[in-house]
């Protein structure tokens, strides 16, 4: 048991494939860690300590920068392989046998790439907000995530307001709340990345999008059980994307929260903490 | 809190709208009821004592058969708006202020209906193996259904088997396990419905599915907190049509299950009940 939150973890270093990999790792040892990939242009910074707390009361959180972001060496590779090689190399430098591996946006792209390179490092996946090779919308950016991500905003982390929720009354109250969470850290905060950094992430998004036969054929070599979480209403990677995933993972649950945009899990974090945990904990994969 | 569970609590009965409708209750009193609405053929026997009991737990669970129905009177009528009618009347005959509404399949039809007819008779609505007017697939019975239920089986329960439960080797043996688990009731079980039941529920089930304008316009008008259910694999009424639901219900969450047809809630017994007991239980329908 360690005694770090979200808050107060400090920013550590280990180095594997040529990179200087920063992360945090808290909450309560036993349990198999769970390794959070991060989105489009975020840092450890931009996960919501709701989630990542809530979760280390159960189970070891692993936060980390991939090459090239924010407190981490290198430069962001321009394919989703690349990114989920370096994943590899960061896990195993850090030494755990095994880990679950929660994927969000981009971060998804990686972790399923990852999951399907290291059957036997990643126990259970969690997609979140996040799709298939060649899937629904994802050759470019969406026209909404385009005009979103292109727009200017007086408080910057007002962008997140416009990713993350829907635009419902309650959706982007939940929205101001998560801004308050994620400003809470106060000390040791990641610095937010340089435009280079968005450059190479679209390089590759654009390369894992770009239409294909059978697009989705490389699914079924996902061994591992996987839980597809969205909102039903998400514009950055359109919802029917997290059905597709269902549907051609092998072994894959499916949950959509109502009245939620790309950050479904910012906007439900105890509900998705506990449908979450309840897929990690259940050792049969299936009651029968 | 009445000690009766899924196997011992007596068929009792209520006249109500003309018909006198049998049903059972059990469970713990106290939280708002849970009214089950059964599928194409089915009668109160046929619900899954694993999923029966597990709701009693928590809330008192109410079985019964709609008009026309094994031991209820009258004829089934033809129209999922006349079974949410009788299904209305036998509610307000038996006198909970509110309940809460569980279908399906057939009786999710009814389930969705009898929530846009009464929304203050219905708190909550949980929709499992069921899909919306003039759903994919729903113009008639699946080409899956009409060989499955065609079919003629050495022992009639194995129909069940194909219906509810995916080829795979797992499900078959959940679905055996169901199969025991629904013949465990000994005494006062329900008669086996007829050939004219099994026709006028496919004339409400036609009608129901044929194309219109518009078709999911209607599901705006569902306010209820809805909760989607089914299996990733379910050929009786497509899974697609429960993403369906999803994207056009206001405020409607959707699980699907992995490797699982028609008959997910009894594939997955313990996680269904746990689901659906969060969604239940969730006074703010929302963590914000």
């Amino acid at each position: 048991m360690t005694q770090h939150s979200h808050q107060t973890a400090p920013t550590q270093f280990v180095e594997a494939a040529g990179v200087r990999f920063a992360y945090r790792r808290f909450g309560k040892t036993g349990a198999v860690p769970l390794v959070f990939n991060m989105h489009f242009t975020g840092t450890m910074d931009h996960w919501d300590p709701a989630v990542t707390d809530g979760f280390a009361k159960g189970r070891e959180v692993i936060l980390f920068d991939n090459t090239g972001i924010s407190s981490s060496s290198g430069e962001v590779p321009t394919s989703i392989e690349e990114m989920a090689a370096d994943a590899a190399a960061f896990v195993k430098a850090l030494g755990p046998a095994e880990v679950d591996v929660l994927g969000f946006s981009l971060g998804g792209l990686v972790a399923q790439t990852l999951a399907i390179a290291e059957p036997k490092l990643v126990r259970r996946l969690v997609l979140v907000g996040t799709g298939p090779r060649s899937g629904e919308g994802m050759a470019t950016l969406t026209p909404e995530a385009q005009e979103i991500f292109g727009a200017t905003y007086e408080n910057p982390d007002h962008l997140w307001l416009r990713v993350h929720f829907s635009p419902s009354q309650q959706s982007q109250a939940a929205g101001r709340d998560f801004l308050k969470r994620f400003r809470l850290r106060s000390q040791g905060r990641d610095p937010e990345v340089s435009e280079k950094v968005a450059q190479a992430q679209i390089e590759a998004l654009v390369k894992w999008g770009a239409p294909r036969n059978n697009p989705y054929e490389y699914l079924k070599k996902l061994a591992q059980p996987t839980l597809v979480v969205n909102g039903g209403s998400d514009v950055i990677i359109y919802t029917v994307n997290s059905f597709i995933l269902q549907q051609n993972i092998p072994n894959a649950q499916l949950i959509l929260y109502p009245d939620a945009n790309h950050g479904s899990l910012y906007q439900y974090p105890e509900l998705f903490v506990r449908h979450v945990s309840m897929f990690l904990e259940d050792d049969q994969g299936r009651d029968a």
